[in-house]
């Protein structure tokens, strides 16, 4: 037995993850393979014990707690982005701004070192506290057959994602010190528009975009269906450490 | 937008299930295709609104608050039931004693009809709160093949369920009586064994075990690998509604 009783919900850790912020995070798990992310559990609560056995299992579910949704209360109906303004229920999507803000991933379970899980395909950004890991059950969790609904009708059509000669080089200089798949990851990354179509001033084409994964800063455009990356270089400074934020009922 | 703004976590409604007690629950979801449940959001905070377009979707998960659990603190290993006493990290299981006691399982969506959906095949006892519901996206949710550690080397061998004469007659009284699959939902939810292995008690073959379905309580013994119904009849008297427990954190 752990010495302090749980109040309601617990962060079990908090996930240091390559999307460093909400603008091109992916909007599903798996829709990025490339991606990357560490979660330590919090040694002073969760002591590693509780992860025998979870290595012989290929992939987890990770729920969490949408931090950086900052809406103060929620809409029933949401705008999901391949809807292309259609509305729908917030039950009916998987969208972050949900009356329980609790995201549910699924990822692939690269490996688990002392206290740390080495995960990819995620969805979630960094400093988003974990509330809770579950093995996959693909006898109860596997539904390949199963009915979609709205996003049979929406198109999920890709971005071309072409990158500039000078980008190219500049990429390779990141990859060569220590960011092996960072161009796969940024191809995989904008692939999939992460512009909100409901944001004007997102959808013009002049715009140059900024995304950052890992400690880089990408430049780009979109022009029709097509991305252009301009520019892509270490950030100026480091990310500030996040400060984890503790919602009444979990700590 | 909504009125009040959420706090944290929000129970979005009560779940009612033909499962009334934690015995016999199943201790998956999708073992027992013949359970029913229905969920129907409260109306004061939740506009049915928000289930437009669900009833597309063949399946959703239900997010759930796992109020049965009275553990004050928990343990990093548990004893899943298939592993005959081996213990294994709380991470590695779907058990309910864990730090964030959140349920996750996936439910089928028989339909949506105006703030209630009907649900089969759930592994959640009567007055379990529901905080989510979220479609299943199986280009995300569905990896057929994914390694699962443990589980592979634990048997699940299925108890075979017999059922006396006498038994036999009440079941068919009942199920006329406006209960029309009770006897399916008994025999598919004893087949998984819902004895605790480490409860010598329960391991005495001549024990009267008695479990509650819907308004029904059956007595059974299990004797080897074999579950013989002696008895089924109506419950004395309807169980009291129960009060919606609402831990800090959630309203």
């Amino acid at each position: 037995m752990i010495g302090k009783p749980p109040r309601f919900l617990q962060a079990i850790g908090v996930l240091e993850s390559c999307f460093k912020e909400k603008f091109a995070t992916p909007r599903q798990s798996g829709l990025v393979p490339a991606a990357q992310a560490r979660l330590r559990l919090r040694p002073q609560y969760i002591p590693r014990e509780s992860l025998r056995g979870l290595s012989g299992f290929s992939h987890v579910w990770i729920l969490s707690y949408l931090h950086l949704n900052a809406n103060k209360s929620f809409c029933a109906t949401v705008h999901p982005p391949r809807l292309q303004g259609k509305a729908v229920g917030v039950f009916a999507t998987r969208s972050p701004h949900r009356p329980s803000p609790i995201g549910l991933s699924l990822a692939r379970l690269e490996k688990v070192e002392g206290e740390t899980l080495y995960l990819s395909g995620l969805d979630l950004a960094d400093g988003t506290p974990v509330i809770d890991v579950k093995p996959y059950l693909p006898d109860s969790d596997a539904i390949p057959g199963a009915k979609t609904g709205w996003p049979r009708l929406a198109s999920r059509r890709r971005l071309a994602v072409t990158i500039s000669a000078p980008a190219k080089a500049q990429l390779r200089g990141l990859e060569r010190d220590g960011r092996p798949a960072l161009g796969k990851l940024i191809r995989q990354a904008l692939a999939h528009d992460p512009r909100n179509p409901r944001d004007r001033s997102q959808l013009d084409p002049a715009k140059l975009h900024e995304a950052k994964f890992l400690d880089c800063v990408v430049r780009f455009r979109i022009q029709g269906r097509r991305a252009l990356i301009e520019d892509a270089s270490q950030a100026a400074q480091a990310a500030k450490p996040r400060r984890v934020p503790v919602p009444p009922g979990l700590w």
